[in-house]
């Protein structure tokens, strides 16, 4: 299906749920699916880093696709990350999920190699140039260690390289830069927030839409945000972005002594889909962690106080 | 074939030559193994950095793998990197290699992910318990944002996990730890420096090997070196590597406004196989940015001073 | 004078205007004051990182606060930086400002040492026992290389060590946790942030005011922003901010082949006061690379573009 | 005095023992500057990382330049840090150095600042204009956050603004290109490395000197080790290092979870010190951690070990 310009609103970063032996759980999947859904979200992204795709074998990843492109059938766009680490092998990722039926692509800057902003430029042309779809550009550099300049980001914008921008790097004073730079020079181009703390601001500047990994726990939650920002209820929009905001603490629960960051964070948000009833197995992928059930019972603490269990 | 244990000696990363329109270039690698063969290197080490594994298909490390371990057939030992950012990732590259016939497996922490030395310890040992094959672990902080401390790797290694560390890290104190350290627990460890310049120090310190991106460019040279060394011949050692010292200036011949260091490194590594006769083409993978002729230039000039052209 | 719990509104960090041959231009410092006061802010924060406090020498550090301690006689709160590297320096700095007149002190933690979090929390709990004064943080991890997690600085706002936060990390997902935290914890903590940017979004999420070096250039319009955030009026609020992004754009005229960002930056911020005719002389400090006429022109650009000359 | 060109031979970073009020134990101080001179070094660095300069406030600098200057009485060479952030501060702190009769002055690239090359190498060459003695470029990246590169260094050796370098950086091969490069450029240039564990390898590079944190606690082995190199006899050498590494293995009694490496690794040196009776306290500056009675009582046994109690 054509992607909307901008492309707006809610697009969780889907999960992926695992069988205790490490297989893709596709019952589960499709649960969180609906459970998206009916959430109201306006698009699904799916490999994307709450998905675990660093973590998933090729063969994995296929299964994700596949599952998700043919349960959602059309319903909604389906944006597919490719993360990898240079152009020949994110093309690679790109073709294969294009030819999943994804609607649009999201790959970041190189990574791995030390990189040159000239070279991430070239990285993103040749991209687009080669995949008939969209492009996303993900801007993550606690993962990627490079930053997306606003001027980079809106060069390739201007001249159609890039559709739109998943920025989750906590830099909203360069996010801002992008936001108010696409008025003039690439209307269509879709700005989207990776926070989860801070979407009514980042609405509110003039952002498209949002990809909140905590989405997936609460997408009621962020479609209400989405629609009292867009309505201009800023009170309102601001109680329920509170209410998230106390509910992401919930990411650290893993102790810093014992795992890393994404053990924690994935681990909740697995940990409240199983609470929930979406998913069989709140299991994340080697070799994080696994939380131990002190650690997932309080994860359960977050969703009562949230009004969720 | 069974790796020594400890591995010893000279094992250069080989370089992966491509054709004008970005395929392996078969022949020009067969060449360039033949004229590593007959630069007397103890093993070869295929897919690591300096193979632009980051940037070469899944299909292109298979060809490599195919191409290299069919043409040295059983000569001498092949290891091979199995570079991706996870377990489940690296596993399956680690599975093609052997498959392939590599002799041993070289892998990174997890990069991309946020990660604890609590997981990058699990990944070494699920890595470890589902290979039937030696595995060395390589540090590389420039690329993976983690460093291997001497602890970490000398309890894997006391365990049976590590067979050996190529340590790119640059950090000769912490090296000099490993070596230090696994004379009591692990005598059958490999350390192997990852450095073309402190070659004559590492080996002088303790360490088995040496894994350098130069030797592409002038095997015969690492090949000396290493004998000098072992000969206890310190001053015939030091002059050799004062020599590839002064060639390894190559490296920067790309400026730095206009391209990274990998494409200046790698770019340079190519220009001087090319201008040796070694491969037919010096072109880098994408999105590196090329050499100019003029800097291209400037690789020849490297190669005479140094007696190579 | 007793500072307000919280503080609250615009608290501009004053420039430190010099003179041809390096000394404090005296002169032009009083008149940077009354243009900041004219403009109506609701405090003054002197020798932090705009006011180029890390290149000022001690007897520069006494004339700034002499002068405008001295002018400003008590009509308006004057925070004072005591930037240095470890409690026993910072500790000096602060009883000269104190001695000064100064009403409050800003620190940030440790650096150029490698602090653990139990050297930050025990810094500022030894600093906040040896100053009869309102302590606040500086979070600027650009400078310290250390960030100030959202719970460490609550669990001192919480025990009274710390006033206040000026959060120029531009992290505001941990901004806003420091805001909602302390609502509970520590209701008279003022949480400051330094960006110039997105000053609408943090007085919106509860932020108590802003302290922007861009308000030296305009201070009417950081107060204008802050007015109309308060009341209310979100419309206004945006437009004002927007027309102050588009001034921070000035920033960026010194070219990153040639100069650093403080250079840049902190060169733009003095070429406007000198183009508006506040400050005598546009230089900064050393080493810092001037900027040529060219870019000091472009300055001028960005001045008329906001209606500001 | 004049100090030698190049400087050469062990030059220890000399602690500044404190009393339990926290002043300077000039008692001590010059009991330890007694150890070193008997243990045979050949000059002496006060104000440096190992001396806590980033601690010490002013008149605690001004007391150990006066208390060891006063003592070595022209002995020997006193080279004095100037460490602080930019240039005017600096050289503030170099004239009181040389005032108070310090040979020679070292000093880092400015810190905290976002700092360009540019301004780096202006910062230096402002530095050797305005003081009339030799000055050293001190090389420190875990401190400063930047890299001296060595052309940069090299440049600044040929036009004689640099008398030398002490290279803490841990980048062995950078430090190579350095001692290489002033053959031709800069004779006179003295290359020092700042490692404890590889002045073997850096004295056979060509290195002109040493500078160890770990020299405090045995000059004799330094001075040993480095007599061994320009002997020529390297078995003795790898002996004596080897012995110098176990010993190191000191700076890692304070555990991670509770204190930084500073904190660990000057308090294990001041425990040292205290427990071969050469100062009389073991305290460390705030806001270090203190070790625990255990974790002193562990510094012991790798006293012991290396044949030091």
């Amino acid at each position: 299906m054509t992607l909307p310009t901008p492309l707006t609103g809610v697009v969780p970063p889907v999960c992926t749920p695992l069988t205790p032996d490490h297989e893709v759980d596709t019952a589960s999947l499709t649960r969180l699916v609906d459970h998206l859904v009916a959430g109201g979200v306006d698009a699904l992204f799916v490999l994307g880093s709450s998905s675990e795709a660093a973590y998933l074998p090729d063969r994995h990843r296929r299964t994700v696709l596949d599952t998700v492109v043919g349960h959602v059938a059309g319903q909604l766009p389906v944006l597919a990350g490719a993360i990898d680490m240079t152009t020949p092998r994110v093309l690679d990722h790109a073709r294969t999920a294009l030819t999943a039926g994804a609607d649009a692509i999201v790959a970041t800057a190189p990574f791995y190699t030390r990189t040159h902003p000239a070279e991430i430029t070239r990285h993103f042309r040749l991209l687009a140039e080669r995949c008939e779809a969209p492009l996303f550009a993900y801007d993550l550099p606690v993962s990627v260690h490079s930053k997306l300049d606003a001027d980079l980001v809106l060069d390739l914008a201007a001249d159609g390289v890039l559709a739109g921008l998943k920025d989750s790097s906590g830099d909203e004073g360069n996010f801002r830069e992008v936001i108010l730079g696409k008025r003039g020079r690439a209307p269509g181009f879709s700005a989207l927030t990776g926070s989860e703390l801070t979407v009514d601001s980042a609405l509110a500047m003039g952002a498209d839409g949002v990809v909140p990994g905590l989405g997936n726990v609460d997408p009621d939650g962020y479609v209400r945000l989405y629609r009292h920002c867009r309505n201009g209820d800023r009170a309102a929009a601001r109680a329920e972005q509170e209410r998230l905001c106390a509910l992401f603490g919930m990411v650290a629960v893993g102790p810093q002594d014992r795992m890393g960051r994404s053990s924690s964070g994935l681990g909740a948000f697995k940990a409240a889909l199983h609470l929930r009833g979406v998913i069989d197995c709140p299991r994340t992928a080697e070799p994080q962690i696994p939380l131990s059930a002190e650690e997932a019972g309080r994860v359960g603490k977050y969703l009562t106080a949230a009004g969720l269990l």
